[in-house]
């Protein structure tokens, strides 16, 4: 892919006015919002929370893009983004303020709103018979709470159904767990999986739309010989990486990493699987980079590795060594699709008991709505 | 460190004007070349090649940072830039083109440009009897060549006799490698290194001044909404990451990762120590850093490996979990020490056999041009 395409996918984005400039939509952008056939009486009735947000509009993307069916839409947010509108399908909706009244006759509510607003409104949605797909970790690790990756273990959520009048939570996996499962669970499937060594190259969008704003700000700031602005990061991103802003554990692991250890193992329903993780925020826009290591109980050679990833879906193999081609945060941005390449036998390992492969996935995207929103079709 | 100090440090630079705006001198700089007392009529007479280069211009940094004593020194480099002048601690130099007779008379030669004038120039330095530190990969591999870092096998070159009139090569190891070695080996001395799995986040600086430049240039251009400039990397750099760029073997590692590899083996002597590592250029200027998992013979605590980091020569500790302060790219640009920080038994082993550590390095000091002077200070 020329740099001129990538250029114009950067700047592609979810079309939110409130989203950094960088992520604004370009000419090539796909119409956001576009009018659809999927306003449908006999279709389930939906609610967005924390729609104002990067999630929460891509949420609305993806709905779109995908001519998800609803009967009707509810756009709640907090209190400050209530009365905003929003035209979303061709028809203007004005923002509601998230009360726990607003999921009365609500279907299926994607929430993306933090931990404390699912914590808090997550159980009300559930006694309002609502089925609720959380995007925050608040319930991840609850065992009666399915962790669902569609493609990885969509039988753990098969006894939820919609229309049983029976609310529920699905819980939606971080975002450097859903993509670097993606490329990991079609070889755990054929090898099994014993060991896996996951660095992370991890975006601004994780931190968040004013995150995103930050890093451009700051970028700006150093290129013009200012001092950069730090916000939301206490210490400078443009031109810099540091370790991700998550909480340390007594461990020494932060918060983020040791969701990669225990999400897998929920995930793949494996409490024997090894994993170590070192989480880094780096200064790009809105995709994921993941350098993984994996040791295997059975041989796997490389090939073999490509063609099963070749065969997965969700996943696209880039892997172009004469044209020293390989999965960038670029390339997928905006994609659905996890991109996977560097797919080689690990010369460390004797044998064909390891393979090293490179994996880079849109983190608002696959990381975070299309997941969600591929849960909700589960449902109908 | 405040973003303050951080963002000013990031401006600082050796003081070469053909150096990216982002890496001239700030105020805060340290006085560059300035007028020492080295220059002694019993001191070695020197000679830099590639003296216009991003590394050679840091061997003057640093030669005048460290006093190196000099009786005469020789600016070299291609036709290009013969006859530019420099100005090197109260002295004007006329930049001379590289010639075979260059060397006649010099004691110590520090190369850094590039592999083939290495492979050129190298053995008829020699044959002048000069002692060649070499920069570049051309001879780290060659059995008879010592590959050294002062702090981890300085037994390696202890043959090597200044004054002896006979000329010889040392090469310095790859600004991965040694960036990764000087946190690893003091942890491989106490319990033994048995497998390394690296994934690294690598600054333009390593692919040199014009790639620095195009990462500023093509940032300008995107915040600008321009199509990046793309010269030196064939896809975007800005706010993006890519595979290294070093070409790509047959068993799918690309040189940069295999250098990590061989050159770990032949500095510690040890034809067993299994190492893995992936390759990552990222969009920051001039540090690089390392995500490295280690495996043990022996075991050892993190508690016992932070004592012994802090303890060792060229290292600094910077591990505060409280504060989530760990070693960035910035904070180690243009200083001599490696940061090591994140350090924390391994989650995915059991008792104490494993470690995780974060490192990170200036690429062009102790990664390049600080490591050959330290070389030639064994010298004397």
């Amino acid at each position: 892919m020329n740099a001129i395409t990538t250029h114009h996918q950067f700047l592609r984005s979810g079309g939110d006015a409130t989203l950094p400039r960088l992520l604004k939509p370009s000419p090539l952008c796909r119409p956001s919002f576009a009018v659809r056939m999927s306003l449908r009486e006999d279709a389930p009735s939906l609610a967005v929370v924390g729609v104002t947000g990067a999630v929460g509009q891509e949420f609305l993307s993806v709905l779109s893009d995908r001519s998800f069916p609803y009967r009707s839409i509810k756009m709640l947010a907090s209190k400050r983004s209530a009365g905003k509108r929003i035209t979303f399908e061709g028809n203007e909706y004005v923002v509601e303020e998230l009360m726990p009244e607003s999921f009365n006759g609500v279907d299926i509510a994607l929430f993306s709103a933090g931990g404390s607003i699912s914590k808090q409104f997550g159980p009300i949605a559930v006694d309002s018979g609502s089925i609720v797909v959380d995007n925050s970790s608040a319930f991840r690790m609850d065992e009666k709470v399915p962790l669902v990756i569609p493609e990885v273990n969509p039988e753990a959520m098969a006894h939820i159904k919609l229309g049983s009048g029976k609310g529920a939570l699905i819980a939606n996996p971080n975002c450097s767990t859903i993509i670097c499962l993606m490329a990991a669970t079609p070889l755990h499937r054929r090898a099994k999986v014993l060991r896996m060594v996951v660095s992370t190259y991890q975006a601004a969008s994780g931190a968040g739309a004013a995150a995103m704003e930050e890093l451009e700000q700051q970028t700006r700031e150093v290129l013009e010989g200012k001092q950069p602005t730090c916000n939301i990061f206490k210490q400078q991103y443009a031109f810099n990486l540091f370790s991700h802003n998550a909480p340390v554990l007594s461990n020494g692991y932060n918060e983020e990493e040791m969701k990669l250890v225990k999400e897998t193992r929920k995930i793949w329903n494996d409490m024997n699987v090894k994993v170590t993780a070192t989480c880094i925020r780096v200064p790009v826009m809105r995709a994921h980079a993941e350098s993984v290591n994996l040791q295997f109980e059975m041989p796997i050679d490389e090939d073999t590795a490509r063609d099963i990833l070749k065969n997965a879906p969700g996943v696209v193999v880039i892997d172009d060594r004469a044209a020293n081609h390989f999965p960038t945060p670029l390339e997928v941005s905006n994609k659905d699709d996890v991109a996977v390449g560097r797919i080689r036998s690990d010369v460390s390992q004797d044998g064909n008991y390891g393979l090293d492969i490179f994996v880079c996935g849109d983190q608002i995207r696959k990381g975070a709505a299309l997941n969600a929103v591929q849960i909700a079709e589960m449902l109908l």
